[in-house]
């Protein structure tokens, strides 16, 4: 198993051109970017609209942050796939290049799939990669999969792969699943990062990782702070600044309003490219998002300023 | 645009080995069978583990039909995906090889997405292909992929590309919804096959097209002789035939069912194989189903008889 990653991750946004293709040299900056203000990059999460990118577009933009000296001990990539086939290419290139850990989606197009199904799928990958440098986060957002990761299927995976099953991502933004988590597992060396940072302080308080959240894309360095300083003088000043960030986006479809904030403050109008089925905020949206920064005195420091 | 596919489809199971790979032989000795009995295959449906299967397997299936001499008229291959990037490559893909339609599902990670999020979709599909031989069926099952196929999305896709649009498949099993959008849409060419063969007497009455149903893949001649007969002497009898088959696969977990069935009637046990999160009967579940299936003297007939 790799050094286990903790703290603050973003799922990193993935830009697009005017064709819809990913644009490599975007992804580079602001994932260099993240990095520079202590954010983890869990590339292709649902924030980096994965499931709207081919497994080969994922292999390429893998690479290309590699390439670029993006060290992979800060990567959790996103490896699901509704497909065991393509989990296993994804997970298998990952671990290949030293990642810290893989987000796992359960296979998300059947509904109402047994914790059997579930645990033979996660098996099945996890068989099939055999690697003992894998880490497995559970990827809990039954929102979106319609698939939970109950804690009943954690104990069984715990227990049949207990050196790669490494974690959990919660993002079903409810607090008491994230407590049953941590006070479950945690001291089996099972990392909870609860979904928003608005739980940090919670979370942390009784043995949480960190978190990853979409909002870190936007504002890594206050989101770190507040990993940092949970439990200083400070800690309350700094969940209830990231609190207001937070809650402005919470208010916008999520990832259109992430795009326009940095298409803003980048000054690069391709950041708003987003692949269907999502859609760009329309104008009077994007207005409305921007005085709500405004008021709040949002900015992204140093964006400019990539090495 | 290729001449319009009618009648009664298959969504093709897909038959795996024990290393859970297709099982490539056993998939065109089923589909030959099936066409045998009058069936098109809707191959990569729902009911054939599609969303189980990655790009590649698809490509390499559709390839060893077409190499076995399965005529390409006959294949409505579903080439629909989260990504828009193999959505196109599948249904190129189908298109170039001449296929009679493409069963085209929405992208089904992100929620409560928009009609417009939709509509953005199947254009940057529709387009990208660029292929006047395209025929694009819309498949309508919400009940899975949470983004319904609309009325109003019907419309205006119809409008923008009125020689693509070909149809839908509505599998909601809601009657109300198949009956509208007949009565909508069939006058201005857009066929609808809602998908049980229990709506086919009633949906052929007022213009549908056929039906699209997992138990073709077991009753392909009774479903058959229902399309062929709905308006004879023999009516009743062969819808009420055909719904006592289904009626007693819908009490079971449908694909497991159909597959266990089919490895008894072939006796080829490895047909029972699923791909995770999918989990195959218990022993005592299929016990229950062949019973019931023995109750109703039901057969596969001529399963063995393989040209």
């Amino acid at each position: 198993m790799t050094t286990r990653i903790r703290g603050v991750l973003a799922p990193v946004l993935t830009p697009f051109g005017a064709d819809l293709k990913p644009d490599v040299g975007r992804f580079i900056e602001h994932s260099k970017w993240l990095v520079e203000n202590n954010a983890g990059l869990a590339i292709f999460g649902t924030n980096s609209e994965a499931a709207s990118l081919s497994v080969g577009e994922r292999l390429e933009l893998t690479d290309a942050l590699l390439a670029a000296g993006v060290p992979a001990a800060k990567m959790m990539p996103g490896t699901g796939a509704c497909s065991v086939t393509d989990a296993v290419t994804l997970t298998r290139h990952a671990v290949d290049n030293g990642v810290a850990g893989c987000l796992m989606l359960p296979p998300f197009f059947y509904k109402g799939v047994s914790d059997d199904g579930l645990f033979a799928y996660y098996s099945e990958v996890i068989e099939r990669v055999g690697s003992d440098r894998l880490a497995v986060y559970l990827y809990h957002i039954p929102q979106m999969t319609y698939a939970p990761i109950t804690l009943a299927l954690i104990e069984r995976l715990l227990k049949r792969y207990p050196t790669v099953i490494a974690g959990a991502k919660d993002s079903s933004g409810d607090w008491s699943n994230s407590k049953a988590m941590i006070d479950t597992f945690a001291t089996q060396g099972f990392d909870v990062f609860p979904a928003s940072e608005s739980l940090l302080t919670q979370s942390q308080a009784i043995g949480g990782a960190g978190s990853i959240s979409a909002t870190v894309n936007v504002n890594p360095a206050g989101i770190h702070a507040l990993y940092a300083g949970w439990n200083g003088p400070q800690a309350g000043e700094l969940q209830a600044k990231a609190d207001v960030i937070r809650k402005i986006f919470m208010t916008f479809p999520m990832i259109p309003a992430m795009k326009a904030t940095v298409a803003r403050f980048r000054d690069e109008e391709s950041w708003v490219n987003v692949r269907p089925p999502l859609t760009r905020l329309d104008a009077a949206t994007r207005q409305k998002l921007m005085e709500a920064l405004d008021e709040a005195g949002f900015e992204m420091p140093g964006v400019h300023v990539v090495s």
